[in-house]
């Protein structure tokens, strides 16, 4: 009878809850295992924050957003021989493998711990930009876009009855996939994506043509807060004290991009900054779906032996992929995730609406 | 430059206004097409009833529940010479291409049209029930699943209140899909389908362990309205009056169900029927984004002149297919769409969960 | 330093847990009292089922629907010595007060203990249907309406997509608070409640009017459970079977009222009973603001030693009644709450928008 | 027959559109006068954008946010000859009567239009903000409201699960409404309202006694915006340039106080900004109903020869007051609506659950 270990590191979002549930039910019930949590992301295993998982621990969290494990942004690679703690305190707790749900950072971490520390484990790849690499849709990716599309929706009639643009920031620095389906869904007049940087005179000339042209008297900017001008001019102001605001809101993209706007059509325009409401609330029926099937999935790895895998989904099959075909070394010789940026084919299918 | 016509057929669902505004902006914008649409389903070619469809009469029901054209179940074959009307009332409108959005039905008269009467037709697939072969998904279910889902999470809270056994109806009289993802996502405790006649000692048995094993003083089952018991004495009891009401609430099998759970268990039991609830309200981005991506593709069929085909959506991707391969005769020598029941992998990664 | 305990008795309904959170945070922190709650409703003081109410055991639980305390309704005066076991269990567990949270039934019970059996008691009021007299609003029914009215929004776009009528039966034995108040924020064309027995032919002559005079192709007609035709023709068929089922939705009003519309106007018509769909989900705002001022104020009373009083909301101001001015004795001898029938002026406003 | 004028001013909010319609509706089918509706706010009037209002015009617009009149901060007093320019508009067009719905600005410019130019004139008092004295309840608080509730509750996750201080700026410039009743409804840990400037060592030390001697690992602080520090140090900084945009979120105050928490506690600490997303999507339908009332209530004083007031809520009335009761002169001799601050009896309830 194995023993195995969960934890869910990075920024937290819905259906980190409902993966914790699967894995625990499917140990439990369909092989017999004993399970763990460990708290607070990559600080469990190194500081030993753990506490047994039960049928009970899981019973009614399906629904609920946030992780019941908590979460955090530690990287073991920036504490002293933190992958060796990593490693002793999981063989301490006498585990025989671990299941990291999480993004780019997590996988990154788990890579390490397998390819280099040789322990075996298992990733399910939570985050609501859906930019790892090897599965189609990662969990908080669904709710993350409803969220932005009803912030969209509920602009529409402020931005109409005051003849206004409105410029809504969603979150997604190396990625446009929020701000793509958000922008699609709810009807944007342009989308701005980190992937395409903009031209600005580009960007009003769509909307005086939709102004003067159609004749409309309102539009809406859908942006990415990592799009960013293509002389570089027009971007995110964070700065390093911001960065330590996990998604920096002051001086977003927006701020700037509005301002100029303003100037240069005459139109009034205003901002939004959707920030932290994104990774909230309960998660969507796809969500829960998503992250019930991955946790079942991972656990059946485990059982197999199957390790260094991460699971996903791919052309609607639950599929797993080996770590080292989607992460790769930073310049420290550190493993982390590769960023899937956004499928520009349906960026182009968005265009069909600009305007 | 072409003249195409538009329409939506069979009962509503939210995700067909998004579907009608992409065929109308994708036809105008990008091949300078003349589109009109035919007001309530094939009621619209046969008595020709139809209004032309401009980018304005297009603008802002995006994110509506419902069709701006109307709809029916209307069905040519059963007026006279219906067939022959549509074809000639087509031609008369000077129309080069029909887009017919729809569920099996309406897919049925649409390959009747192009294979018998030789008129070229592309088909956009909807119906909540998910169960047109050819397409992973079709319009309308995402937000099916969502609805249920928010009455399954509601419903929680008053079952466990009250210590009672909640069934929950929801529709599928021919396939299980939303109770199926419905009742993975809302955690039921029991999921019943028309792919697998149930047994209710069986049902009960569940039940029982779940209160008793368990401790838990409350259970929730999600039942499709088509699902029945393997002697069939437990099943909906619409009669002919009621298939009048194309979706008969009286007399569901939640109601016989539920009498029964109670009288062999003792536990109260009560039961929801959520009826046309679940075809209302506004669409779902999933849904959006799915008819606004296979409104674009039916259009570009049309202007490749790729006629009998059915556009869908097959791992990930927006595909067509022939509707030769899709509908087949019924007994009166008529075309109908074939029936997708529930993958039953799925139902099985749900029994994890049950008791 | 007092000892209070808690109970929530009959339906259950969004913001119990809201009230039962403010009663124990007030008791605790405002006057050290100990708290304990009663399980199930009246079950608890008659069956000694009690467990002790820590603010830790109420964290949390402001926005969620039911009752942390379960309910039931369980009736003393139906139990042999129920009563005198009430009194005899909350002596044994040294109890210097009660707050009750329920409606009618709930509120009798209190008035009972505290005149007949000099227990000193506190009533706070809950119930969906606002029908108990003493407050303008009872906890719950903001919610209610909440539910009501989308289910009302949402079945717009396919009552207008079909060309349909649309009968939407709420909950409201007694009194038609959530029908009307439903019906005029979800813009129905015809509101019908106990409170006035309607005429089918004139109900028919309304719809008739609005789709050949105004040329309107659908209609929605909001109608309470307890509505009934003058002849009392036309109602809820629900037996003694049914009964048991406390809110009996088979054979509800509308179904009747349906047919009969349907069979006298020509117009398809539909119907969907909300039934428990009603009761749950998370408490609005005002009801979670109401819930815990109520409860705020309960504590209020214990503490002044004022008993035998209700606490309401009249006029947006938190006051207390005097049980006997606000319950009545029933043809048993026994305390039952007065019942508050809809205010008949809101409904003539409603009025304003029929046909 | 009277033919009378409507116009909506200000910032626009969910209520809006249910106050049209009711008037359009009782002066035509209660009255038979002409209804027409100016555009954009005080330029209608000022510049002649008008447009008849018929039932038609109004039919489907009581779910919609936003105002199908359009608005705008045009202020008469600041446009050369503005007042004449409305007066002479008024008559040219036949008007009997102007009802002007908006806040504090709309009503002081009603003000001056009845007192000083003797035109007959009606208000409806809507704000998100319900800071206007002389109603309870403005259109589109409790709308405000929800959504900032529905925020609270989604941020509760992501706060529980980084363990974080998270804080959430709403609207309020001058009134701490939507922060008081939003911060009772989601369980605010502290809430801060311009009424009552706070002390930053205070606010540390309630977070601290809450996370030192409660055990709790976050906190969840809801500020309105025109909060302030004590010694004016931690407030909210839009320059000018800002003021143009009409709630400036760049600056908030949640900016400043989340940083000054941060460093002076140690707990990290991130904010939220809701802003326009305030003003959006569907009204309640507690707002569609006080609309409606508040619209029957204005046609009927206007029928009934009664000008110069303002139509509200009070204690559960519908109610009228004398504009010169509820406006006063600004430093330039012009009228404008008293500010209603809150009512600190609700705050001092909702300070039971701080820290």
């Amino acid at each position: 009878m194995k023993k195995i270990g969960v934890l869910t590191g990075g920024g937290d979002c819905p259906g980190l809850n409902a993966a914790i549930r699967a894995v625990v039910r499917r140990a439990i019930d369909g092989y017999g295992f004993d399970v763990v949590g460990f708290k607070r992301g990559w600080s469990g295993p190194i500081d030993g924050l753990v506490e047994p998982l039960t049928k009970l621990a899981v019973s009614g969290i399906l629904p609920k957003g946030g992780t019941i494990l908590g979460t955090s942004r530690t990287n073991p690679a920036k504490i002293e021989d933190g992958y060796l703690k990593i490693r002793d305190n999981l063989k301490k707790f006498g585990l025989d493998a671990l299941i990291a749900i999480g993004g780019n950072d997590t996988l990154g971490v788990a890579a390490n711990m397998f390819i280099k520390y040789d322990f075996p484990i298992v990733c399910v790849p939570k985050t609501i930009d859906n930019d790892v690499v090897g599965t189609d849709y990662t969990i908080g990716f669904d709710t993350a876009v409803k969220i932005a599309t009803e912030a969209i929706d509920n602009l529409h009639t402020t931005a109409e009855s005051h003849d206004r643009v409105m410029v809504i920031e969603v979150m997604g620095r190396h990625a446009g996939w929020i701000a793509a389906l958000s922008g699609m869904a709810g009807g944007a007049d342009l989308i701005l994506v980190p992937e395409k940087p903009f031209d600005i005179e580009e960007v009003c000339a769509i909307l005086k043509k939709r102004h003067e042209r159609r004749g409309k008297t309102f539009s809406i900017v859908v942006v990415a807060e990592g799009a960013v001008s293509k002389d570089n001019s027009i971007k995110g102001t964070s700065d390093k004290m911001d960065v330590a605001f996990d998604h920096p809101i002051l001086g977003g993209i927006s701020v700037a991009l509005s301002k100029e706007i303003e100037k240069r059509t005459g139109y009034e325009t205003r901002y939004v900054i959707l920030g932290h409401i994104q990774r909230g609330g309960a998660p969507t029926p796809t969500d829960r779906i998503l992250a019930t099937r991955l946790g079942l999935k991972a656990v059946d790895l485990v059982a197999n032996n199957e390790f260094g895998k991460m699971v996903g989904t791919v052309g609607g099959n639950i599929v797993s992929v080996d770590v080292r075909d989607i992460a790769e070394l930073d310049k420290h010789g550190n493993y982390i995730g590769k960023t899937k940026t956004l499928d520009m084919n349906f960026y182009k299918e968005s265009e069909v609406f600009f305007g």
